[in-house]
Order: C-alpha cells, then sequence, then structure tokens
C-alpha cells in the first residue's frame, strides 16, 4: 500500500519493500499497519526509548501469508548484525485478537554461544530454549509437550530434528520469514476468522506486523538491572487511580510475568524488592511516561518494558484492559481533567458495555451455599432453567422464558444462543475461553471451567458435589462476577450507580435529542426506572397487575360472570387495587409522564391450564370442574396473537375498560403534582375503534368531572401493533395525540411469525442466514422499520405535532433507537435496566449527527 | 324540483306545484321522480293508452312527509270532478321497496251512490269497501282484521268511526292528502330503511308517487267486458318466450288477480273463458304493446291492464321478474335480435346473480326422505351445520364451517348472519317475507314457511314429522329450488350451464382484460374449473392431496420420522401419489397454466386431535399412545398460524420440497401437451428463503434432466401472505416470475386477526361499525390493498414484465376484482364456483372502464 511511497525520513533509515521503519515522521496508518505499529509511533513521538521497530503493513502480511517472497534478510540486516528481534501481530482493533507473539528471532547456536558470553549462559539457555519452544510451536507446529523450554538446549535441538528430519534452523533470516509466514497464516485460519467475526470484524479485516529488536530482560548483573515488567496507573476494574503492574528481574516478555493469571498486582518482583526501590530513577520515569501517555495520547495505557544492564526500554503500549465502570470511570476522569471534552468521554462508552454494569448480583447476605465456585467470566447474576443446547437457549428466549446455556465449553456454532441466553456456566475453559470471551462481548452473565460439575448429555443431566443433580428445566443461578453456582433461585439485588456513571450519563442527557422512557408494570419497575432517570414511562402494561394471588381471583371471577352485572361487581372490586396501582405509579414518577396501556391480553391467559389449577378455581367460583374447564375451552383461541385482545376486548366488554380508565383518572385527581395521564389503546386496526373507546373514555372522564367537581385533562394514544395502524395512521391520528409503534407484535404480524413458535425454525434461518439479525432483538429496518416510517410520515400529515415512539423491545437497541432518531420520534421506551443504555447510545447519536456507524475506535 | 320550471306541454294539463302531468314530453327524470313515472312516460310516448297520470318528485314527497302543505284538492281538480284515482310508488329502483299502493281515492258516500247507478251496487260495494279497508290500515293504521273489504259498507263505516271517533273522511280532497302524507312517511320507517340498506339503496334514496286516474275494472256487463290483468311474453323462470299472465273479469288492481301466490298462468280468467277467447282484439292489441315494449323499452316487460266497458286501459308496466336463468336467457335473446348491443346483454346481467345458477342441487335419484318440503324461497341446494341465531352463523363462517342458519323468522338484524351462511330456513313466513327477500337478493338458498317444524330456541333444538330432532350443530341440507328440508347430508349435483349462460359468458370473454383462473385442489375441482372456462389454475394446495387415508398415514409416518432416512423413505412412498395427482390435473387443465403451491400447513393439522385418532395413529405407527401424545403436544404451536408452516416447512424440512417438485417435474413430463409448471412457495417473507428453496428446486431440475435426458422449463413464484413480502416484493421479484398475493393471510396478518378466531368479536364489530364489511369476504383497499398496490409497484420496479395475480377468496369478489383491474394485475384466481361471476364481472369493469361504480339499471 505505502511501498514506494518513502519520505524522506524512511530515507534516513532505508528498509525493504513493505516494511516501515516506525520514526517520528514515517507514514504509519492504524489502518493500514494496525494500531500497534501507530501507538508505537506515537510513543517513539513522545520520546519514550523504543527499541528500532518495522511495520509491515496488512498488505504486505496478506501476500506473505500467500507465499509472495519478502526479503527478510534485508529487513534483519537493518536491526544490525546479530541482533535478536520480536514480532508481534498489530490488526486494527484491539479485541480482534490475532497470532502470538514470537521472541528471540535469530537465537541460534552461534548467538548462543555469543549471548553464553554477553549475558551468562543460564540466560542465554532460557533465551534459546524459549524460541526453540516457540519456533516448534508456533511455526512447526509441533507438539508443546515435547519442547518444554527449560529442557537442556541439546535435548530441544534433538527433539526437533527427530519430529522433522531436519535440524533446527540456524539462519536468522530463515527465522525470521518462517515466524511471519507462520504469523500470517496463522490470521485466516478459522478460529482465527471465527474470533474475530464475534467481535464484529469485517471479513476482510487485515494484519499487520511489528519487527522489533529484543530487548533481553536478562544479562549480567554486574553489569546493572536487567529484567523486564508492565505498568499502569489505574485500577482495571475501578478504574480508579493506582499504580499497579508486575516487574521480574531477569526475565522477558509478557508471559513470563503473568503465569495464568490476568490480574495485575503491585508494581513488585515477587522474588525480591520492588521495582520503585530496587530502581527507583527508572521508575520515576515510567511513572513520568504514564503520565505523558495519558496527556498526550488522551488514554490510561499499560506500558510494558524491559530493562537491560540499567537501561529502560519501552517495548509496547496499550489501553488498559478495564471493566465496564472502569472504562466509565476512566473516560469521566480524562474528561474532567481536560484532556478530552465531555462529548468525546461519552463516545468513549460503548452503550451495550453498560449492561455490564446494570446487572443484578446475587445479594450477598442471602446467605446461600453456592454449588461450586468456578472462575467468573463475565460479570451479573442471572437466574434462569437450564438449557443444554443453543437451540434451546433459543427456543426459551423465543417463549420469553429465561435460561442459563450450560455446556461443556462453547464454539462459534453456539454464539446465537449464547446470545440469548440469560447466562452461561461451562465446565471447561478459563478466562479467556471462547465461553468467556464472548461472554464478555456480549455483556452475558458467564461463569466457567466449573469442573466440579459433571456435564451428561446424553441424559441430559448436570451433577456436582453435595448431591447435585439437575436436568433440563431446572432453575439454576450464576453470579459471573463472583464465579459462584447455585440450585435453584437465588435473591438478586439490584446493581448501584457511581458518581462517575451519573456524570458520564449528564453528561449524555445534555446532548441527546431523543427522549428515554422506561416499560413499568409495577411501582417496583417504576422505581428502577426513576433511578436510571428515565424521563417517563412509556409502556404500563395493566395486565400484569391483575396476575397477583387475591387480584387473580377477582378477575377470574369477571371472566367468568354471566351477566353484566356480575361482571360489573368483580370491575367494581378491581376498581380501588387499580387506583391503588395507579396512584403509586404516579407517585413514583412524581410528575413525568405516565402511558398506561389498557389490558391487552386474551382473556384465557388469566385462567389455570393445569389441573390443579382449574380445581382451585372451581372451589374459589363454586362451580364443577366439568363447567370451569368447558368455559376455559370455550375462551381458547387457535391463534391467541390474532384474537380477541386489546381492543377488541374492550369493544366486546367496555365494561373493562371503563373501570381502568376511571382508576387512571381518580388516581391522577389523588396525585401531587398532578400528571396528565397518557392512555394507551392497544392492537388497533381501524380508525373506528379509536373513536368507540374515545367516546367510552370521555364519558367516563365526564362522570368524574361531575362527581368531583375537578376538572383534569387526559392524553390518548394508539399503540401501533398492526401492519394496517401503520398504513393507517393518518386516520388514526385525527383521534390521537400520541402513537407508540409496539415493534414486538408489529414484527409478529409484519413477518407472520410468532415468537412463541420461531424457536423450532430459528436455528435453521440463523444457520442459511434468512434473518441476519433476529428481528425480535435488532429492528428490522427494511419491513417493519418502513411500516414505522410510513405511519409517522401519514401521521404528521394529519397532526403535525403527534408525539411518535417505540416501546418495544427494540427501544434498548442502539440501533434501533438510531432509527427512531432518525425519523424524529420524541422517545423511545425500553426496559427500565436499559434505560442508562438508551441515554449513552441516544447521546452518541447525536454527537455524530448520524445513525448506524458502530463506535469509533479510541483516538492512539 | 322541478318546481317553477314546466315545459309548454305541462302548460297544456295545469297542475299544481310539486305535481307533472305525465305526457310525452314531461321532464320526467327517473333520478327525481322514480322509475315507475318514467316507464309510464315511455308508455305514453308509445301510445299506449295510459290513464291520466300525475308524478310527484322525491322532493315534494320528502316535503310531505315532514309536514309541508301540499294542494292536494288542486291536484285532484286537475283529473276533474268525481274521479277516483290511486297513488303508486316510484323509486329509483325496482326492488327497494316502498308502500303499498292505495286505489280507489275519492271513494266516499256521494261516490258510492254514484258508482253504484253507473256501475251497479255489488261493485260500487266493493270499490268502496276496498278503498275503507285500505284506508283505515294503511293511513289510520287500524287492525286489518277489523275491516274485511267484504263486509257491508255501513258496519266498515261504523267500525272506523268506533276505532277513531270521528266519522270516515268524505272528502276525497282530503283522502287523497291523508294518502300522500301516510305513503311518504312510510318510506321514512325503520323497517323500510333497512330493506332498502340490505338491497344496496344510498341512504337518501328518495320516493316519487305517481297519482292515477282509475280505471275501474268493474262495470255494467251490459256496457262491454270489464276486469283487469297483468300479462308478460316471457316466462320469468326460464326466460324463454311464452305469453302468461292472468285475468279476471269484475276485477280491480294486481292483489285481486293474484290471492297468495307470485306465480302467473297462462292468460286466462278462471272463472271462465280465457282472455283471448273473451275479447280477441283486445289481447291481439296487449301482444302487439308487448312487442312494442320491448322493442322500444329494450326490455321484457309485464304490462298491468284495466278493461272498463271493453276499453283498455294500461296502468303500469315493469320488468318482468326473473330467476338469473331468465335474466340470461332474456339479455342474450334482447341482443340476439338486435336490440340491445352484446356488451349491454353482458351488463344486464348482475355477476352475483350467476351464484344462483350455479348452486348445486339435490341429486333427484338420491331417494332421500325429505323431513318436510316447504316454501322455495331462493334456489340452490346447501348442507351444513344448524345455527340458530346470525351471531353463530357469523362464528362457523370465521371458522369456514358452513352453516345452516335456522330461525323461526328473520329481521333486519340477521341480515349479516344470512349473508355468511350457506343456506337459510325459516319457520315462519311466506314467499316475500324478510328471508325470502333477502336470500334472494344475497344469492343464499332458503326455504321459508316451515310449519312442519318446531324450534325450541332456549332448548336450541329443531323437531318434527318422523321424530325428527335436530341440535345445534348437527347437518342439515335444504333445497331452496324445491322447498325441501333433509337431516343430515344429502349428495348434490352440480348445476349444468345453458347455452344462453355459454354466449353471455363468451361475449363477457370477448370483453374482459383480466384472467379469471380457478383455486382448485383436487381433479374433480379441475373438472368444475374447466367446466366454467377457467383459464388455469391459479392455486392449488397440496396439502389437500394428503389428507385421504392412506395418503394421510404415510404423512403421518414421515411426520413422526426420527432419522431422516426414515423420513426419506415416507417421502419416496408420498412421491408417486403426488406425482400421479400432478399428472391428472395436468391432462385436466389440458395444456392451461397449473400454479402448485408447495406444503403450507403446520405439520400438526395432519395429526388426529381425538382420543380415537391417536389411538388408531399409535396402532399404524406401532407406538405406544403415550409418546404418539407427547410427539402431537411437541409440534402444537402457540399460534399456528404464524408458526413452521409455509416455506418455513420448506426450508427446516427441505426434502418435503424435494419430493413434491420432483412430483410435479415427473408429472410436467409425462404430460401431452407438454406444461410448464408454476410452483409457488408460500409464506415468505424475505428474499432469501426464495433464493434457498429456488437453489433445491433447480438441483431437482437438474437431477430429473439428467435422469430422463429431457429439457423442460418451470416458473416460480412467491405467495405473499406477508405484509412484509409486499413490502419487500422489490426483492422478492428479482427470483420471482410471478407473485400472487394470498389475500386471506395477508388481511389476517395486516389486521392481526385471526379468521378463527374472530367469530367471537365480530358481531360486536360489526354491530358497531367498525368494519364495513367483513374484511375476508371484501378485500380491505385501504390496507391490505395497499400493500397489494405497493408490491405490484416494487415488483415492477425490478421486474417490469412480473405476473401479477391474486388467489384469495377474494379473487371471486367483483370488487375485489375490480381492484386488482386497475392495478393491472395479469388474472385473479377463485373457487370454481365463483369463475363465471369472475368472467361476468371482469368484463363490466372493461366495458365501464372503471372500477367500482355499481351496475347501472337496465334503461327503461
Amino acid at each position: 500500500m505505502l511501498r514506494g511511497n518513502r519520505s524522506a525520513a524512511v530515507q534516513q533509515n532505508p528498509s525493504v519493500p513493505g516494511a516501515t521503519p516506525i520514526t517520528p515522521t514515517a507514514p504509519i496508518r492504524a489502518a493500514a499497519h494496525g494500531g500497534r505499529a501507530k501507538c508505537l509511533q506515537r510513543l517513539v513521538r513522545l520520546g519514550l526509548p523504543v527499541p528500532r521497530t518495522e511495520a509491515l503493513d496488512f498488505d504486505t502480511v496478506r501476500g506473505i501469508a500467500n507465499g509472495a517472497r519478502f526479503d527478510a534478510a534485508g529487513l534483519l540486516a537493518g536491526f544490525g548484525e546479530g541482533v535478536l528481534v520480536s514480532v508481534r501481530p498489530s490488526s486494527a482493533a484491539d479485541d480482534w485478537g490475532g497470532p502470538r507473539s514470537v521472541l528471540n528471532i535469530g537465537m541460534c547456536d552461534a548467538a548462543h554461544a555469543r549471548l553464553a558470553h554477553g549475558v551468562g549462559a543460564a540466560a542465554a539457555d532460557a533465551l534459546y530454549g524459549r524460541f526453540i519452544h516457540a519456533y516448534a510451536v508456533q511455526v512447526a507446529r509441533l507438539d508443546p509437550e515435547d519442547f518444554d523450554p527449560a529442557a537442556p538446549i541439546p535435548d530441544l535441538l534433538a527433539a526437533y530434528r527427530a519430529a522433522l528430519g531436519e535440524p533446527f534452523p540456524q539462519d536468522p533470516a530463515r527465522q525470521l520469514g518462517d515466524v511471519l509466514r507462520a504469523m500470517a497464516r496463522a490470521w485466516d485460519g478459522v478460529s482465527a476468522r471465527l474470533m474475530r467475526q464475534a467481535q464484529g470484524a469485517p471479513a476482510d479485516a487485515g494484519l499487520g506486523l511489528v519487527v522489533q529488536r529484543m530487548a533481553l530482560g536478562v544479562g549480567d548483573p554486574r553489569r546493572g538491572e536487567s529484567g523486564s515488567g508492565l505498568i499502569q496507573f489505574v485500577d482495571g476494574a475501578t478504574g480508579q487511580p493506582q499504580i499497579t503492574g508486575r516487574y521480574r528481574s531477569q526475565s522477558q516478555g509478557r508471559e513470563a510475568l503473568l503465569p495464568g493469571a490476568d490480574s495485575l498486582f503491585v508494581a513488585r518482583d515477587p522474588r525480591g524488592p520492588a521495582l520503585e526501590d530496587r530502581c527507583p530513577e527508572i521508575f520515576a520515569a515510567l511513572v513520568e511516561q504514564g503520565a505523558l501517555c495519558r496527556t498526550r495520547l488522551r488514554e490510561e495505557m499499560q506500558i510494558e518494558f524491559t530493562i537491560g544492564h540499567g537501561t529502560l526500554h519501552v517495548l509496547d503500549a496499550v489501553r488498559v484492559t478495564r471493566s465496564a465502570p472502569a472504562a466509565v470511570a476512566i473516560a469521566v476522569a480524562l474528561a474532567t481533567d481536560g484532556i478530552i471534552p465531555e462529548s468525546e468521554a461519552v463516545l468513549r462508552v460503548e452503550p451495550r458495555a453498560l449492561l455490564d454494569l446494570l446487572h443484578p448480583r446475587i445479594a450477598p447476605d442471602a446467605g446461600l451455599r453456592a454449588a461450586t465456585t468456578a472462575i467468573a467470566a463475565s460479570p451479573g447474576a442471572a437466574t434462569g432453567r437450564i438449557v443444554f443446547s443453543a437451540a434451546a437457549a433459543q427456543a426459551a428466549a423465543a417463549r420469553e422464558e429465561p435460561a442459563i446455556l450450560v455446556r461443556r465449553e462453547t464454539a462459534s456454532g453456539d454464539v446465537h444462543g449464547m446470545h440469548l441466553a440469560q447466562g452461561i456456566l461451562t465446565i471447561r475453559g478459563g478466562p479467556t475461553s471462547h465461553a468467556a470471551v464472548i461472554a464478555r462481548g456480549l455483556g452475558v452473565p458467564c461463569v466457567v471451567g466449573a469442573r466440579d460439575l459433571a456435564l451428561d448429555d446424553g441424559a441430559g443431566r448436570l451433577t456436582g458435589p453435595g448431591g447435585l443433580d439437575l436436568a433440563e428445566g431446572d432453575l439454576l443461578t450464576i453470579d459471573g462476577g463472583t464465579g459462584a453456582v447455585i440450585a435453584g433461585v437465588a435473591p438478586l439485588i439490584e446493581p448501584e450507580l457511581d458518581a462517575s456513571f451519573r456524570t458520564l450519563l449528564s453528561w449524555a442527557d445534555e446532548r441527546r435529542d431523543i427522549g428515554v422512557r422506561a416499560n413499568c408494570d409495577s411501582p417496583a419497575e417504576a422505581r428502577i426506572a426513576r433511578r436510571f432517570e428515565a424521563e417517563g414511562i412509556g409502556l404500563c402494561r395493566t395486565e400484569n397487575m391483575f396476575l397477583d394471588g387475591g387480584r387473580l381471583t377477582i378477575m377470574r371471577e369477571m371472566i367468568f360472570a354471566e351477566a353484566a352485572s356480575d361482571r360489573q361487581a368483580a370491575l367494581d372490586r378491581l376498581l380501588p387495587v387499580q387506583r391503588a396501582d395507579f396512584t403509586e405509579l404516579f407517585r413514583i414518577m412524581a410528575g413525568r409522564p405516565v402511558t398506561i396501556r389498557l389490558l391487552d391480553p386474551p382473556l384465557h391467559e388469566f385462567l389455570p391450564a393445569d389441573t390443579e389449577g382449574i380445581r382451585d378455581l372451581a372451589a374459589a367460583l363454586d362451580l364443577p370442574v366439568a363447567e370451569v374447564k368447558a368455559r376455559i375451552a370455550a375462551l381458547t383461541e387457535v391463534n391467541p396473537m390474532l384474537g380477541m385482545r386489546g381492543v377488541r376486548l374492550g369493544i366486546t366488554l367496555p365494561e373493562i375498560y371503563d373501570m381502568q380508565v376511571r382508576a387512571i383518572f381518580e388516581a391522577a385527581l389523588a396525585t401531587q403534582p398532578r400528571v396528565t395521564p397518557e392512555i394507551m389503546i392497544p392492537l388497533i386496526s381501524t380508525r373506528r375503534e379509536v373513536e368507540i373507546v374515545k367516546a367510552r373514555i370521555d364519558t367516563v372522564a365526564a362522570e368524574i368531572r361531575v362527581e368531583t367537581g375537578e376538572n383534569f385533562d387526559y392524553a390518548l394514544g394508539v399503540m401501533v401493533e398492526t401492519p394496517r395502524a401503520a398504513l393507517r395512521a393518518g386516520d388514526i391520528a385525527d383521534h390521537a395525540s400520541f402513537l407508540s409503534f409496539g415493534t414486538n407484535d408489529l414484527t409478529q404480524m409484519t413477518y407472520g411469525l410468532s415468537r412463541d413458535d420461531a424457536g423450532r425454525f430459528m436455528a435453521a434461518y440463523v444457520a442459511q442466514g434468512v434473518f441476519p439479525d433476529d428481528p425480535f432483538t435488532r429492528l428490522d429496518t427494511q419491513g417493519v422499520g418502513e411500516l414505522l416510517a410510513i405511519g409517522a410520515t401519514r401521521a404528521r400529515a394529519v397532526r403535525p405535532g403527534i408525539t411518535l415512539s417505540i416501546c418495544g423491545e427494540h427501544g434498548g437497541d442502539p440501533d434501533s433507537i438510531a432509527f427512531c432518531r432518525d425519523r424524529g420520534f420524541a422517545y423511545v421506551s425500553c426496559s427500565p435496566f436499559r434505560v442508562p443504555l438508551a441515554r449513552l447510545a441516544a447521546a452518541h447519536l447525536a454527537i455524530r449527527g448520524s445513525g448506524l456507524s458502530p463506535t469509533a475506535p479510541p483516538d492512539r
């Protein structure tokens, strides 16, 4: 790409075609050479002591993978005679994975002899042994078990010869060429591709490689301190300022520092004094360099360094790996310190990442005994029914039934099921296993490596210590923040939001230009909505208020009433219950708007389906079981989704809506500050339905005005859930001051696809690419979205000031929010837990001023 | 309307404001004065001996009803001193009903004395008695039982005084004023309004009145023949030329001629010689006048005449009442004789009337004993399950279950249920009862006056002679052509179509510009489609082919197959069965196009639902009953309409479509002339679904080309049933050479309304005007229709030559055909019995060149 286009700076450092020496002025671009190369250039510009490094661009690496010639000898010659080098991957985004780095290229019998003289025999053995191991495993693809880096060098060389029938390559240029080719090819391997795909990388994402002069980290102690380390200046878990890291004398590379754990400790060599005591000047330099990086690179960086005979070398710096709360704290601190603008702090936090913060945890005082505690891989606690396959997870999601996906380990074919599970538990794997990486990316709570448990796929049983024996469908709780696995249901507590979080969202709110409300069916949910600063309730489904024990019985009496007077008597008993619910909702929302949807589901949903429930109901109603059964059967529908529900109930049995409307008005009159209730009619398909319901509501309102002598207003709106309502939005808008698109049902009807039944073929559909995304998760902008656009345009033509919104589950999906914002919707309404995500996503859209582009990578 | 705008002719016959004397040049218009007034003017123009007649226009009559002054005395004065007059209704269309005529206005004590002298005491008594009766009943609204026209005059006068406390009015002008006002007001009565509405009259339809000098029909036999009669020149049942009528010496008015029966006999006085023998000159004059009417009025007319002392008076002429076959025969004869153009003959037959001709009859050799034989009120035989209310009829229609509506008698509130029933049976009523009139208008078979039967509404039982005892849901057959009522199912035979019918439809075919195909699922239906000259099969639902006993068992084995190999084995056995079906279809259609829809319904529809069926299936499959039950339960869906059906089956279990496609291709190769099969994929919502199925079909086609060495083509199309398919028609058209809109399902999804479940609220919805028409009967042009229009436009933008059609039940509805024609659809496909209707309706549209206007009234 850049070949033949050398700058003057490059001329001073002659290199070979396809490689660019990293100098302050070299034409290095993240999009061509990868993020690591670009970051190294920035370190060079800041004057950090980076060893000579050459960057190979994506095209060059792709060429190497495809067998093109590359002048490895020429490249190596540029580093100087006998110099060892490392090769590291450099892809466009941090999280797209890539092949492991290979160090100490150039080690051979001659170099070994030379180094034994320079740094001592032990160090030279260690360097050679590690290189033979890396070359055997990553280049020659031999079994790692046969190449213990600590084994005697002659044994390793013999093992290599035995395995391949040829001696270990002694030519450094050949070694480098082989390493470059192996790394280039690994990028195109199936598993690397799937990993990248899961992280959202484009199919043609490129790999760059950086070739760097080795700073050894081992040496002659008499000539000064040697060792290697990592240092960072914030806590990756909390984002709070704290110098942490790890340093080991006479060591080399990240792997030596981090034997099997991701966590970092205070910068201390476990075998001796801490770095700050051992080399205070170097420590002070690192702290100064860290501050410089933070200010100039506008990011919290982790610095990888080596000390060679008392000299500091900075090998690399990467963005500090951070939890979601830390990401928020870091972004807010950078903005507070004036390093980045507030709007950039807002953009730095990916909306979906907030879900991590918002996940509930298991109540610490619950006193539950975990069946086992394994590796906490993705934060958040979750309870659900056990499923043993991705397909079953999809089916459960289609039934809106929370599921915990339990697998021995996961693979790319499981990703769609993982996406839909409430939580994931694997028997095998560690913190960087497929399950852990993907779950974190998806924001799904995950526990991995639960080796105490045994999974019998065939029998469909999960067994473990203390007689644990669970089958598919049994309840299970996991806590991805602690690694706990608990049989049954555990009480969860809601997360607290810290000051940084609140600051970031206040910045987001200052910038966003579409409202965010919450879908709340109960006072408890309304309290969450207030805590997350929703601007109001966009959808209160009143049916859930009837599902509590005593109310349910009255509801059933109402349904079973033969005479209108009996029905009215039952409704009269429900009235105070509903009124109290609404009063509580209005009180919690304290004057913020509340949209209440009148009763929607088919009546048979309130009736028992099982024999025991039917027997209880028969007893409660003093009716023969046979009659109760017959009445339930009479209410059963072939396609309940398309049956007598929504406004059809309201027109057929208008007393129900009369009661609800009265409860709403009476509650509104009893509340200070006074609210103007918003009443929403479900399942409208014609204008006349709105007229009929409106006439009855007006009658109830007039009655209450007379009874109380008080005046009040209300807003009437329509839930647009049928394609016809969207098409006829012009007609309907005449009588509606707001339209709220119920995208769940609208999606079902537009596709002719029942969520409840889609599970049986969804796997085949996703596998064959019929649905690129689950249309119930991400708004189908082409079909359903067009109906939204048609509805919006037509409603506005009749009533320019009409309030438009969506209240399906899509209301909490960033892409769907973008769609609504582009069409000038007033607000989205989503589940209370998604409110912060929606606020942040809306701010991203406003700051970027456009729709569907992905989050920009942070500046580096 | 015409007041103050008198022509010169009117000046010669001075009248009063609001009344226009009918002269050849008077400004009489059917739209202002009604059809009868206009017809009378035509008779005057033809020189027929019509007594002086004055026409009151709609505005004048409306004014009279509302209490405006009208100069009845002045009007009467124009007829001359002592003249008796009649008043008859004159509405814009024949079949909109209206008040009964009142004769002999002006009869009073003085006139009675005068007439006793002129025509004899008996005749004078008869005239006065009938007038008192008519005035008492129609004007004073007294009980008809108290006013026997044959009672002595003094008794009648006394009864009148007793009832009202005042003497019978003696002033002819007051009499006339009262009669006019009573008739004007009767037009606005509730029952008259409902009757008109049922006949499709506009809400503001007006009534004109004609006031005519009485020609008495009674007189002094010594001064010559007197009497009254009706004559017509075709048979109203067959439309064949035949002079029929009825004449009675010394009689007056239609009512005297037709004591309790509608049928007419050869023009013969039952009490003496036939008219042609008694007064050959008058008979000859009538025949000549009839021929004149036919040629000049371009219609077969029935003439009402009176002979007074040897002089012929023509009082009125009306279109001959005719059956549907007669309407066809008359129109064809008029065109064949050059009196009207062929296109007008086509327009003269209302498409929906053809349904009468196409109704099946009970096989005459069935040897069934009727439970009773009552009055044959509307032709056609029908079998269905008994329902006892209009609401139940609607519910049955929603379930697509044929129903016979059984009522004691019907009222306007029943009309919507009558419309949806297969047949109607009433216990009471005669040939002009509400049930009979409405049923004929709707084309629904109807038997009335079944007084042998007893209906117990409360118990829901219909009982009768010979131990007949039927409950709701029991099967019943009626024959509206013979009056037979038969318990259970009777074998029906299909109607034969006569030469006139074929001629008319050939004229229609020459003119229409949209194709008509039939929906046929079986060879039997295909044969009907051929007989009715459908241009092809637009929809062959293959699932019905699997419902026969042996096939059903194989189908169930296929459904229950665990292993792919077992499924394939079952499909291998179904292949020859399907191939034979398709071969037969292709053979019957003899080269005409056949569109075959791949399997559509959810698989559980093939499984038994009852205990016995499950037991049989368990035995057939050699599985435990519990397992069969569990498997059936697993296939059960919450919303089967929106579940795993259509193309979702085809993608999940592709072997089924593979088998069907192979059967289609092999059948096509085995047929001469070779057909190009049209394969249609159901329930598409995305382009990718089409691609996947197309790829498999192409594979099967390639296999068969290799196996047979023969080349062949096929056309692939998509059934547009989901709103999304309509919206994305552009995408889909890329892979489809035709799109057929399945408006049944599309209506369900657009409204979010299941036909199966709509019955429970449809009554409330129709009563409150939410749905002006049942959207499953008449295409919802605003919602569903817009999706058709969007789909058509987008598909054509991508593939201008794409073939568009509809194949829902709307395909046989004239308004829906108009909608499709306006949008340039290639064809409609409807049930085979509706093919003639659709052919005729399409011709009407082409001749009129426009869409939705009602049938023009015949020129008169």
